[in-house]
């Protein structure tokens, strides 16, 4: 039986999905952020995203940040319509929600989601060198949650963004 | 000034990050579920995805569940470890983590981050109708967090996942 025929069998899976879920695409996930300056420098500058969208909500108290991490601006639609079309098709958005306010509130953090209550765990940047990314993170100053010398995993690493959320970097041969 | 150029000037945006974070893919993002079953028949059957890599680590007690949201599964490789590293070179997977046990534990619940504390808020799937999609939740009888008659923004649902983590449903178009 093929490796695929076996995952098919996997209790639960439905091996050949109705064809009303065609074009259907992992679009984004969403964190809340306290500080957004302090998030975009970090997804930006240490991992390499761009913003590609940002929207105010004046009235609610909340701002939205959109980011790709691709390494071709340029296909990226410049202007509006086709911009936001692009970026709600595209796989590996990541969207960050500031309520305002909380980046000058000395006592305030969200929740990483590794500690109880326990749900969210991380999300994940591939990288094509993992050994290279890693030493770089050290020398920008990058907190580790678990460097590629702890534990078993010796080729698995885990930094923290701004507000805690585990990142978890590895390189496409990493055995996970 | 293009959009590009007034995003790239917002306060702590890298514009142009180090050639260093080259070939980074934003890959994965992990949720702890509690019945792999429910949770695997939720995203194969309702949403599409296809179960690339199961990991069970019997000494930990725990399992690790790969999947992706693609057309075509022939493009996935077929053999090891050429999938693997295929896997961990796409943006869009989802990670899904088990820990032995839970399932079968009545009053274990994992936390969806939009009560208190706060931090993770949802994944979202795009797809190509959103009405028409909502539309076919409803016939499965898919929980909904909101549905788009709700609420101001019309052209945004959220359904609920077995373990109650939110899954925006948007179409491209979608005012976001």
């Amino acid at each position: 039986m093929s490796l695929q025929n076996q995952l098919d069998a996997v209790p639960g899976v439905t091996a050949a999905p109705e064809a009303a879920t065609r074009g259907f695409v992992f679009n984004h996930t969403m964190l809340r952020v306290k500080d957004p300056a302090a998030s975009l420098d970090f997804y930006t500058r240490v991992l390499g995203f761009t913003l590609v969208r940002r929207r105010d909500f004046d009235e609610a108290k909340f701002s939205l940040y959109f980011l790709v991490l691709v390494a071709d601006k340029s296909a990226i639609p410049a202007e509006e319509p086709a911009r936001g079309e692009w970026l709600l098709s595209q796989p590996g958005v990541l969207e960050l929600t500031h309520n305002h306010g909380t980046e000058t509130d000395a006592g305030f953090a969200y929740h990483h989601g590794n500690s109880e209550p326990r749900g969210f765990g991380h999300i994940c940047v591939s990288v094509p060198d993992v050994e290279a990314a890693c030493a770089r993170f050290e020398r920008l100053g990058v907190p580790f949650q678990k460097r590629l010398t702890d534990g078993r995993m010796k080729d698995i690493a885990f930094i923290k963004d701004p507000d805690g959320y585990w990142v978890e970097i590895l390189q496409p041969t990493s055995r996970i």
